[in-house]
């Protein structure tokens, strides 16, 4: 008869249902390999069971309850209990990493959240451990889903924003209130925890400015299309100079070629870079019940194979206040004499060099696409500031920062 | 002061080299990280040092020597005394992983081979470890930077195999004697490892047949431009039917957009597929010295953290004898009538399908390009016998393998 290992379940909606059931298909696969055998502890809904009796019943605690209250409590007082947690709650870990941390080590027990990045994907652990003695410049990647389908029928199809998310929430890609996927605080969350991985720095939630594919519009993907760019929702975390970093989500142009612009649809693919091995590029589809519940119990394999996931501490690093990127300015106006003068003036006056322009006239009307060349993204925004005031202005300016640098 | 971890390195060439430096490097980091700090317990090269003081005065011994003797010899005593073993020597593992991992077994040590396999992409960990619960149905891949070279630089500029060859070995990307890159073995090598980890099956060398690129002619990469497609070394493991399994290497076309077309130069890439996940994509540089040294490092960074590899131990699956895949068949012949007729006929017999014929005429001579629909190996290779000897053919026929279906 194997050692069993006792595993309490918190949770029981589309992934806590999705993991019980693969545990229980896969638990002798699980004693194959790892010599022990896991069993259901128990399980703890809004409705059933009792937390202080499956926490005693139980060797490793799974929580997969989401939000913060009462996952903080339960899983704080299980890690300082000794007791392993795995947790698929991104925000958990990206609020309050550092007190969970703290109590896994209180309690000599091991946290891993595999599931909360990049679904099936096992991006946290490849940053965690395989590069763990490697200096990593630069994580980045397509890290929402839902955003990536959304970008993706806009640039096939040719539909508005709207269409492709009520498309996205018909398949189930986007939630009835997409508002954390579609507005890009998901996706920031993500980066939150691949940066303290990377770096070690006590990087905070409030720390990763975010935009997200709200304002997007036909124009700026047929645009796209012209110049065989592709359009994603990017989150970068980089070292940025001395002792810097910089942790952003935005929507991006990648020039052709890139590799994540092949990503397509639902999935994710992060990018992890360093000296060492050049970049290493990892895609998947993103967070499914079933993608997640196979990465929960990923997780679950390794704790009991034992070892301890790596932490680096570096409080050294400070976050960076501005950065470099290359913008796209997309302006509609009245097509008259100086136009173009005008705006080229306030560009100039913050040292933002123009790479390309295209003005098309539409009768009185005119669009002006300029490309620009990297600039300081405080001049940029202030520069946009200007612009936004001029008064042949016929809508609000729009930018998407764009990345064309040759690729390799 | 920390505790420290005596790392014996066994081998001072160009990776024992990279790699004594990058440990010597990185030493603060991986105490930063895992609380112990490595030091380097002593060097064994074939002019100096003991092997005995090395292996007595080291908790972990790397092996970089390559080769079967004496590193099968050293490794496995090491392991058998328990002692950690990291090392990046596919043939090694290929051909006697099965008494490596008895040894380590033995002796209660971890044995961990990433740098074996696809150079820094952490394969072998995501195959063993974070896919270590879920039934793996395909891992495929290019795992061979050379060959990839070669058929990048053959399908971009043209060249004949001979010039790219020439090419890739000016640049260090091939050996002076590249036969075992060219000719398969060491895509085999790789791919019975990656077998052996994702199905739990004593897959042995000979079990793998590997077809190389040396027949590969500047025709067929043109033929692939024509269509779209891409022209890759693959390899392939995957599971067949009921209880079988089937491991592989050969050229192959691939349509567009498949993942693996973009992959180009030296690179690596590796699917993993599984009904969970769908599939996940992990690429980046092949096996180069830094990459190989990052990887070796992030074994022992795992040594230290404690923990044991996997592994599944099936020998339920047995290898299968016959596999379908689509063929393209390229036949100079002369251009006479009751050419293409005779060709059917004998396709037609042995039951294959053809999906495409394109015809064209060269004064007396005419070439002739078929693709097929799937069909059994062994069929296409009776029917490619016959074919060998009708008598309006003008040079032996060459046929490749094609995967032609959409994606997703």
């Amino acid at each position: 008869m194997a050692e069993t290992v006792k595993v309490g379940i918190l949770g029981r909606g589309t992934v806590g249902s999705a993991f019980r059931e693969l545990l229980e298909e896969r638990a002798e696969m699980v004693e194959e390999v790892s010599g022990r055998r896991p069993e259901v502890a128990g399980v703890l809904s809004s409705k059933d069971g009792d937390f202080e009796e499956i926490l005693a019943a139980s060797d490793i605690v799974v929580e997969l309850i989401g939000g913060i209250d009462p996952a903080l409590d339960y899983v704080t007082r299980a890690l300082r209990e000794g007791k392993h947690v795995v947790t698929a709650n991104k925000q958990l870990i990206a609020q309050h990493g550092d007190q969970l941390v703290a109590a896994a080590r209180e309690g000599g027990a091991q946290l891993r959240f595999e599931a909360a990045v990049a679904g099936a994907i096992p991006v946290i652990r490849v940053v965690q451990e395989s590069l763990g003695a490697i200096p990593i410049e630069k994580v980045f990647g397509i890290v929402n889903g839902t955003t990536n389908y959304i970008l993706t029928e806009m640039a096939r199809s040719g539909l508005s924003y709207g269409e492709a998310l009520k498309q996205a929430q018909d398949l189930g890609y986007a939630e009835a209130d997409p508002t954390e996927d579609v507005g890009g605080a998901d996706a920031a969350a993500k980066m939150a925890i691949l940066a303290r991985l990377a770096f070690g720095a006590p990087v905070q939630l409030e720390d990763v400015p975010f935009e997200g594919i709200e304002g997007i519009r036909p124009d700026d993907l047929a645009y796209a299309k012209e110049l065989g760019l592709s359009l994603k929702l990017l989150g970068v975390a980089e070292r940025i100079g001395d002792g810097e970093i910089s942790v952003r989500v935005f929507p991006c142009f990648l020039y052709p070629g890139h590799p994540l612009s092949p990503i397509e649809g639902p999935f994710n693919a992060v990018m992890v870079e360093s000296p060492a091995i050049t970049e290493i590029t990892m895609s998947g589809p993103g967070a499914g019940g079933p993608e997640t519940a196979s990465a929960v119990l990923g997780d679950v394999v390794s704790v009991i194979a034992g070892g301890s996931p790596l932490f680096e501490e570096n409080a050294k690093l400070a976050i960076a206040r501005d950065v470099e990127m290359a913008f796209y300015l997309h302006l509609e106006v009245d097509d008259r004499p100086g136009v173009l003068a005008q705006v080229a003036e306030v560009l100039g006056d913050n040292k933002i060099s123009v790479r390309s322009v295209v003005q098309r006239g539409l009768g009185g009307e005119a669009q002006l696409i300029m490309v620009m060349h990297p600039v300081s993204e405080q001049s940029f925004g202030a520069a946009l500031e200007r612009i936004a005031k001029l008064d042949f202005l016929r809508s609000p300016p729009r930018s998407i920062r764009v990345i064309e640098e040759e690729f390799g």
